[in-house]
């Protein structure tokens, strides 16, 4: 099994999974909207529909924009998808993949969604993972072809696990980006290059972040009281709203992280560790 | 030189440096508002005053909680710092530092600020840091000294600069926290303990934090419209807003990222990088 794949889009992802999974040594078959961008890709065979390139293989993979272009693909030749095996890659919200999931499966199809954990660049090697849920019986029977993608991690049955990781991850990693960038400006500021700031800000970041699994353990033990922590009023970001206003930096991120935190000291816990700013998200004070 | 030095506050950081200065071989004389919290100290000797803390060294630290701390210990004994070398690392905004460097000079002694990048418990270790600004010959003449604390990097003479980095590294930091607790905000909805996020979350992060220095090129070269670039329309992190809408956690966060994409988008930009969301920062559209 599994030795043809078919591919539906490709776009720069679909490219290079595409490539990757010639690279392995499988017989791939794909179609792109825009026939040019598939006409470039070397050992691959370029489908004429749809159709062709899912009856090509038992294995379809779509990655395509998001959930809108793959009803807009797949409503026409619904019919032909019947017992096949159909890999969504594409970026949807777990609602939207739980509804592909549903809608496949009553085509006589079996799903599994896989949020990307990488940019193209990364494809075909060990350093992106690609997160995937829904049918077991699918991840198991291709994860030879999985696996030529990069490291893949099999999270459960509900197909919206996956998307849903996955964003949950992207939070942190456009947050992140965000306070970046609002460091970079402030010290721009006093004349310092971004590239200059990225030198420290990038070993500071990956260092802190080395400090998440002792915020989680403290979430998870449910105890915000414990000792050794840092309080919420001595992590109340306030000399960072000051100084950037004083640059002529906006705050508007910055004034978002303090709400975070001043939500919870004004319900009374500003004596708890950083950590309760998790209540700040699950809707409690 | 800096054989002997005092400190003016053994709070949890006073107490840290305190204690790596002694272990260094310093004399070290300390003094505290709540004595108690001096007395235990191991291999310093407590000051009955402030005033007699400063006469006993000709380098003085001060470790106190903020701003207005610092003039309540220092202001009644103004008199007593002429000729001393002034070294404070109490976290202030980048104005007050500046104001504080202003204020010791005329008293006729020279200041030399520093941000501390490190928790407690990494002083007297190299994996911390403190950037320091200011003077230049302060900076100099007690290198031994800071380096016992942990590594010691010097910024420039303006005495707001270390505070301006120290605020702009945690803007990122608190930035980065804050999604953290998003994305395990999302997962928790699905039953995945914060353990387990952090576990992924950690490494991930740290890997995407490798992209910053490509973002500062960009910045740096101001062509946002590079090639090579994920575009602000594909950046628009729109489904973390409806998947955590969806699963009931909080979008203010998300929400303030997601203006500084839109804001660049909406002055038409959005087929240029990510990295001109630092434009979204220095107020320009
Ligand atoms: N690139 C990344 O770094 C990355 C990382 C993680 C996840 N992803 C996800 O992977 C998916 C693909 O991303 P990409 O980077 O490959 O994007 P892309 O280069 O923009 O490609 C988009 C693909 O979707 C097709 N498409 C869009 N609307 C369509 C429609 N109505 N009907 C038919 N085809 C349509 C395009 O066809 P045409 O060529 O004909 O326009 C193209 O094949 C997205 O969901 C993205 O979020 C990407
Ligand atoms: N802890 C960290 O991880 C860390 C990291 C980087 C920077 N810093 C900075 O280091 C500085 C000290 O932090 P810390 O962690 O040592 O705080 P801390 O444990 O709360 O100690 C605060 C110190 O300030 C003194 N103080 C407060 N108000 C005073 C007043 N009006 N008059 C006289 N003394 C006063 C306290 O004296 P009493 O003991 O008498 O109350 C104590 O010595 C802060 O600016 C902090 O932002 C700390």
């Amino acid at each position: 099994m599994s030795s043809s794949v078919s591919f539906l889009g490709t776009g720069a992802m679909g490219s290079a999974l595409a490539g990757a999974s010639a690279t392995g040594g499988r017989t791939v078959t794909v179609w792109n909207r825009d026939r040019t961008k598939a006409d470039d890709l070397a050992g691959v065979t370029v489908a004429d529909s749809p159709a062709d390139a899912i009856r090509a293989s038992d294995v379809v993979v779509v990655c395509l924009l998001d959930h809108a272009s793959v009803h807009a693909v797949l409503d026409p030749v619904a019919h032909a998808i019947r017992g096949r095996h159909v890999v969504n890659v594409t970026t949807t919200t777990p609602a939207e993949a739980r509804a592909l999931a549903d809608w496949t499966r009553n085509l006589g199809a079996d799903y599994l969604d896989g949020g990307v954990m990488a940019v193209p660049e990364l494809i075909g090697t060990p350093a992106g993972e690609v997160l995937y849920s829904g049918s077991a019986e699918v991840f198991d029977a291709h994860r030879g072809l999985l696996e030529s993608w990069c490291r893949a991690e099999y999270l459960g049955f509900d197909a919206g696990a996956a998307a849903l990781y996955d964003l949950a991850l992207l939070a942190g990693m456009y947050s992140m980006f965000a306070g970046f960038f609002h460091g970079a400006a402030m010290v721009g500021t006093a004349g310092v290059s971004a590239t200059e700031f990225a030198g420290r800000a990038t070993p500071w970041l990956q260092a802190m972040a080395d400090s998440l699994t002792d915020f989680a353990a403290v979430v998870d033990a449910g105890d915000y009281g414990a000792a050794g922590q840092q309080s919420l009023y001595f992590s109340d970001p306030r000399y960072i709203v000051t100084a950037s206003r004083d640059a002529g930096v906006r705050t508007d991120l910055i004034d978002a992280v303090r709400a975070l935190v001043l939500r919870q000291i004004d319900a009374g816990h500003g004596a708890d560790g950083f950590a309760r700013v998790i209540e700040s998200f699950r809707g409690a004070a």
